[in-house]
């Protein structure tokens, strides 16, 4: 169900580093346990055991494997294009997908307001601004030609857009670049449909992606 | 009137480069107009100019600095140790400050909720997380005993907690790490009524810092 725990699933792949996978249910409230907050202080999802340390924040676990694993990798040489993958992941991790994320839908809900009209403009407003700094940024991917860690982050994002049913017309180079990403194998693996705890999509059609 | 903005005059004073700073009036909007939006398509603040290349987002920028001006290290050498001070800097600008943001609470206002009631939570929620983190993590300073990107995002973030009244006595690392923070030159040069835009304390008693 976590866009950020598919970023590092994605980025598991992409680095051919092979991975256990720990199914915690969110929408059961499991993240909020005890038991889990010893290893995830910040009780969200996804927590990385590796190299006999505990690791939390997607953006933070990616930043850790391309230091250790520099193999495969998903942030460029130059200093400018390493600020402008940063910049466009600050700007779906940080600015887009916490604004949508479980907690605060369930508050404006509770407070008589419409969550999917408040998720609509929070995807809305950060979009435009994904698809400005894409123009002048993106090649084949968001920065270049390459994969890096925004890519990471966007195809999650516009799997939450298309669920709140933003009209992705309007950002052409999002979608065009979500459609290549979604055909690489790593991207594959990492969707949310190819995972052991997937629920079975009839039965759970109201089940989504979105903390 | 912005804590990203603070974070990276700290980062500038600390690392002792000299920068000419340009205000942007945010709660008149001017972060909206089209020729700001031409230097920053989020339409967020700051913007920084530097080495020929204009960079946005403060933690990308944060990033950059770090790379490009090493001395002065805001980040550990050890590869968990950064991933800390990475997963506290994204605790605080990815989970709490964009939540309480100017965007979110004018949205919860219009709805008719209680926008310092949410702050409140947003803040509560996640000063509970980063307080836990620093229990593990924390020395003098956030990660350790050397100042680095965490500290340069939380000192800021506790000043919102102070105008949203938060009962900082929950939190004591985060309050006396804060305090010491706080008696440092180049945190001290960054706080906002250091700045040349900060209006008369006294006229403007409702201003804050809030995105």
């Amino acid at each position: 169900m976590s866009s950020c725990s598919w970023r590092v699933r994605t980025c598991l792949n992409w680095k051919g580093i092979d991975y256990e996978y720990c199914p915690v249910n969110v929408l059961e409230g499991s993240q909020n346990k005890e038991e889990y907050s010893e290893i995830n202080p910040y009780k969200f999802v996804p927590t990385l055991k590796i190299d006999g340390v505990i690791l939390n924040q997607s953006v933070a676990i990616l930043e850790y494997l391309e230091e250790t694993r520099p193999e495969k990798s998903l942030l460029p040489k130059d200093p400018y294009k390493r600020a402008l993958v940063r910049s466009l992941v600050q700007a779906i991790a940080g600015d887009i997908q916490p604004l949508q994320n479980l907690r605060p839908l369930q508050y404006i809900e509770s407070t008589g307001g419409n969550k999917t009209e408040w998720a609509v403009y929070c995807i809305t407003h950060g979009f435009e601004g994904v698809e400005k700094q894409l123009a002048k940024a993106s090649g084949k991917y968001c920065v270049g030609n390459e994969v890096t860690l925004a890519d990471l982050c966007l195809l999650p994002q516009v799997y939450n857009a298309n669920w709140f049913g933003i009209d992705m017309a309007k950002y052409p180079l999002i979608q065009r670049i979500a459609n290549d990403l979604s055909e690489l194998d790593a991207f594959k693996k990492a969707h949310p449909q190819n995972q052991i705890d997937c629920p079975d999509k009839e039965k759970n059609k109201n089940l989504r992606a979105f903390i």
